[in-house]
């Protein structure tokens, strides 16, 4: 079957998506795409040197995030991701990063031939990365200089951290902040009694916002926003002209430049009636006896994560009944829970389906009585890897395959482990693999080890 | 007016594209494209580790176009340029490229560290960049060692270069051939005697090519394709896996899978039916007396160069005629031509009306008799700079903004000059500005200085 016969089938299916894009499979706008897919003609502008409808649509898009300036990316926020790194860090400076940033973050500092120096949030208890505390930052920056500092917020699970204070923190140690708020475009347009405050208002020098995550915007499509003058904007538009495609899709820019439109004119409102329906249910899964739902103090509350309160199901297998039984598609399985996501872009009908679900399947559990399972350690989000050598030095090394089983710890790894999702290195090129070991050994086979002398 | 209801208002215009993309504003297979737009759910694979449809689409794309393997490429050539120069050449190694390379093969060296030797192809009459001679690239061979070779091949005007001597040459010395062939993603499917021999069937190393130039694919698709085993696919990989997205669309992964379908079932007949149309279109133009369409001997006929004879009118004034009076979108201006793009997609009706168009204007110009304009030198295509700084060095060194009139040659430029199109740089940043000072004071006011000591 043709890719596009699959995706024909499954948009006629009945299935639910409690998955990215945000957009909910359903256009704001939906368009003729051919029809529109035109190339660089008079009149269109040209993404890499705007001076036209595409300035417009992106000084459009700056207003409604509150950034001085806003770029279009075509190329998701990987591209983002690294014009900012590049725009931002010269090469051999040093650079502060959480440690549960997107592999696009390691990439682009080992790109870069950056020097990052992890800092490693808390473990919550349901196995996620927590929010990344000021103190380390300010600890870190009171002891060394650095270029920049690098953190995600919100996270995947929608953990956020406080943004705020660690711009403070770089802005007195002349740091350059840089925010992945991936998961977060839609927070520029919540009320501040319903979502967390966007790292834009925050000060944050540049932040990534990919669009279609969370609002009615193609897969594919995010912002770069520059707050302040710390980084000149015209490095950032070299970078970006280096790794964003050259031939950028006029629908998926039109789609973005829709999504803005919809923001400015139907955003806040179409937040507070999402903001009203997760209270709802947030109000109402406290009902729940053998499931639930984690209460979003701390968090982004359109990331429902759910789990079993006494860890007989993993999240795999709630996973697997939301999908298979209910016709609810997750957007992830960890160890412990099953990820949701939500957009304002939902229905009344997806959400009772889903409460529908939930309260099926906890009667289901009600009549078992399981004790908690022991800690095993394997819950620990990150390895806490001793880094050897450079990434891009180890990623080109001479290396040879090794088998997992083999491995003593002492030897150095030559390529990324990256489980997708959430696309977080546990073991990155140059980093010994003692830490990753009890990881590597429950989730893989073999091991590319760079062979090079120290 | 919003980007997408000025890409509407354009597309229920009667102009007909000769541009870019070729699918002509027609889809092959229209699709619901909100419907379709999801993400890596279960039972649909994942482009950055395929194992399932999109593992068996890829091994479609590479039956079509010959390849052992071929990659999807969501970031456009772009991305297949950035990771086959970070696979095959590593930072310090010398890279011989043919000057006329696009953009992203000059970003691809700057980023990668990479010392390029640039190979001058002659310039034609009408200006534009002929073929590399293979003897340029054997000479060089035999002088020094390079990592890779690198070359256009067709251009933008569908030019095509001696591609098995070449590949032959590099062979002998070790060194990798990388074909940029963004413009043929059409040849494996021509005929012999309608269209020259793609660089897949001639043996080069690594083909990239766009599929959204010349085939019915969506904007901003392309295939990277590896051919013998010179080069580990787990490099390429790799550093696709660091410059494409991790959020790749599955609408343009499903278009370039319907292209291949289409490609693999229909393909073959209608390049026939375009060779046939072509070798109309070429046979009437010899009846144009004032006009020209440039014969395509040694060229893709694809490419429709149309010249006044006597050039009286420049590229842009043809351009502007066939756009405003008869509403044809031809695809570029240069000084003495005007571009039309055409591919198996087009109608009957777009190649009367542009046949309507010639004749008519061909019988405007019929009145006047203008003596060719002399010979001034700024049709040379390419300024030969000198290098004097790594080009990354010399874009992130301090660097002042200067009047191009104050310049005296000598000053190092620190940014990229890159008119667009048809995107080749005339100035690269390291080189000093000497050379293409008259390509400068013709057609900048400023430019971005290095100030480094040397």
């Amino acid at each position: 079957m043709a890719l596009w016969e699959a995706l024909e089938a499954y948009g006629r299916s009945d299935a639910y998506p409690m998955h990215m894009p945000g957009h909910k499979r359903r256009g704001e706008g939906a368009f003729d795409w051919y029809a529109m897919d035109i190339t660089e003609i008079d009149g269109f502008d040209n993404l890499h040197d705007a001076q036209g409808v595409l300035k417009d649509a992106m000084e459009r898009a700056a207003r409604v995030v509150g950034a001085e300036r806003s770029w279009f990316l075509v190329n998701g926020s990987t591209c983002g991701l690294l014009a900012a790194v590049f725009a931002a860090v010269r090469p051999g400076e040093k650079v502060l990063a959480a440690r549960n940033c997107h592999k696009a973050v390691y990439h682009a500092l080992a790109l870069r031939g950056a020097v990052p120096v992890w800092l490693y949030p808390p473990t919550e208890p349901l196995g996620y990365a927590g929010a990344l505390p000021l103190s380390l930052v300010e600890e870190a920056l009171s002891r060394d200089a650095y270029a920049a500092c690098i953190l995600t917020s919100p996270t995947y699970e929608g953990v956020t951290s406080d943004v705020a204070g660690i711009v403070r923190a770089c802005r007195r140690s002349g740091t350059i902040c840089i925010v992945d708020e991936a998961h977060g475009a839609h927070l520029p347009l919540g009320d501040r009694e319903d979502f967390p405050e966007s790292a834009v208002s925050q000060g944050a020098d540049l932040v990534i916002q990919s669009l279609h995550k969370t609002l009615p915007s193609p897969t594919q499509t995010a912002l770069l926003s520059l707050c302040g003058s710390r980084v000149p904007a015209e490095r950032v538009e070299t970078y970006l002209g280096m790794f964003e495609t050259s031939s950028p899709s006029y629908p998926l820019m039109a789609g973005m430049d829709a999504c803005m439109e919809w923001a400015e004119a139907k955003g806040r409102e179409a937040m507070r009636r999402y903001a009203r329906r997760l209270a709802e249910f947030y109000r109402k899964s406290e009902a729940l006896k053998e499931l639930a739902a984690l209460p979003p103090a701390g968090r982004d509350p359109g990331k429902l994560l759910i789990f079993d309160r006494k860890f007989r199901m993993t999240g795999r297998e709630i996973y697997d009944i939301l999908k298979d039984e209910f016709s609810i598609q997750p957007e992830m399985a960890a160890e412990r829970y099953a990820l949701l996501m939500t957009s304002p872009c939902d229905t009344d009908e997806g959400f009772a389906r889903l409460w529908a679900a939930l309260t099926a399947l906890d009667k289901r559990l009600g009549a078992e009585n399981v004790r908690l399972p022991e800690e095993d350690g394997s819950l620990r989000a990150f390895p806490q890897n001793e880094a050897v050598l450079p990434m891009l030095a180890a990623l080109e090394a001479p290396g040879s395959v090794r088998k997992v089983s083999e491995l003593t710890g002492a030897e150095i790894s030559g390529e990324w482990v990256t489980p997708y999702p959430p696309g977080i290195p546990v073991l990155a090129p140059g980093e010994r693999v003692g830490a990753a070991l009890p990881w590597l050994k429950a989730h893989r086979e073999e091991l590319r080890i760079a062979e090079i002398e120290l």
